[in-house]
Formats: C-alpha cells, structure tokens, sequence
C-alpha cells in the first residue's frame, strides 16, 4: 500500500518525547507514534511494562492496540509507526499482524532486535504482512535516551 | 527452572474447551491455559482479536497477560503454558519475556508458526529465555477444530 512521504523529524520528535517520558516513569525509554494515512496521529505511547505489569506492554503495541480499538479493526493498513528503537520480536510481529504500512525506527538493537537481527521476522513467509521499514531517524538521541537510562540504573 | 510434571491432558483438554468457545464466538479456534509452579491454573483464553479489535488479543497473550496482571508481575517463571497451536512468532516472543518455563502445545502450524518454522523466534541470541517445548499433544483434535473452522467459513 502506498503511503504519503511523512515529515520523518517531527513524528520522530514526537516518539523521543514519549521515550523520555517512558524514562522519567522508570519505564525503559522507548517511544512510539503512530499515523494514520491522512496524516492524523492516531496514537502515542511510551513503555509501560512495569506499570502496567505486561510484558507485552512495549510502546509499539500500545500504540497500535490504541489505535485498532479507537478503529473498531485489528488492522491499521496505511499507517506509518515511528518508534525509537528497532522493534523487538513480538513488537515486529505485531506490526505484521496490524498490517502497518511503513515503519520508521532510531536505533538498532542488536541485543533484543527482531527485525534487522534475529528472528528477522519480516523475512519469513510466516510473515502474511511485509512493512517497508526505514531505519536510522534520529537513532543518536534514541542511543542517547537508552544509555542514559542504563547508566542511571547501575 | 524445573517445573513439576504436569498432566497433559487435563490441562489440555481444558484449551482445547477454550478453543472451541473461541469457535462459537467466531473466532479462530485456539485455546491456552497458564499453570502456575504449584499446579493451579492461573488463566485460560481462547482468541478474541475480532471481538477487541486487538491483533494482539491471541489465546496465549491473553491467558499470560491476565496472569501477570494477578500476580502483579511481567513475569512468571516456573509456569506452563498449554496452547492448543503452535504460538506464532509474536506468542513465542511474549511466552519468552514473560519468562515462561515450559510450553505445551497441539497442532504444528506451518503457515503461521514462530517455534518450529519461520523465524523460530527461541533459536537466536534475542530470545533472552528460552522455554522448554513439547509439541503434538492432542494435536488431531486442536487440528480437527481449526479445519472445521475454516472449512465453515467457506
């Protein structure tokens, strides 16, 4: 599905905003928004797993559950999710599952990554769903908000 | 973690029950049922991504979030999880951050699954626990459920 050109910086913006917040909460900081294809930000959303007690509770889902309830549908085809940090495993999945058109991270995640590394989720025909995925906006401030966080935490 | 034997057949008798009330409600059959160490069942869910409009509303993550929920924990270790489906790639991720001890599960799904095809999600260093797995329990009858399912629908 063809998607319009999203302004990459202030959607990312956006996402970094929801990650310092995430991290202010003591939530490991990564952040999400999500958009509708007429341009509209239907959703945005931090981390949660320790408020919430879900381990399933990453910024990524949130945002997407967010947005298929307000949309009545278990699909998002259309959208464009930015996020933070490269999706993990079930993260990526679940944006299969959504049917997100586009997906836009920062940072790479070699440790828990599940779409540039690992499981590579998307490569796989168990994949009914193929996003085009860009990958690199704005990942110094993504880092940066991480290694702070650790850094803080040691 | 060791785990405690578990009876295999009651426990999945009872997600294949979960299974075929996802069915009557029009949702794809697949039931799932949590154990806790000491042998209670903690939850039990069919699907319901139609009903919630949630693409993450599979029979495991549910089962696993309304655990976590009670025990007000992303966590629980020594827990078995029976599934009446292989879990796809997204299940499998949340079964490994949840920290799930022992996976049980039916009919092998060669079209969606995440353990022993596609991207075998517990098979790379991004899984940062990985579960023990028992597959083929009950498998003909969860895989009766699901043809019956879809043979319906046609």
């Amino acid at each position: 599905m063809s998607v319009t050109q999203p302004p990459f910086t202030s959607h990312m913006d956006a996402a970094l905003d929801e990650a310092s917040a995430a991290a202010a909460r003591g939530e490991v900081p990564v952040g999400a928004v999500l958009v509708a294809p007429d341009g509209r930000v239907v959703a945005r959303a931090g981390n949660r797993t320790r408020e919430l007690s879900d381990p399933t509770a990453h910024a990524e889902v949130l945002a997407i559950r967010a947005a298929c309830a307000a949309a009545g549908s278990e699909r998002l085809p259309g959208h464009v999710l930015y996020v933070t940090l490269e999706p993990c495993p079930f993260c990526a999945a679940v944006i299969s599952a959504a049917r997100i058109a586009r997906v836009v991270y920062g940072a790479a995640d070699p440790k828990s990554g599940g779409v540039a590394q690992g499981p590579r989720i998307f490569a796989h025909p168990q994949a009914h769903h193929v996003p085009e995925v860009i990958d690199g906006i704005a990942a110094a401030e993504a880092e940066a908000l991480l290694k702070n966080f650790f850094a803080a935490k040691r």
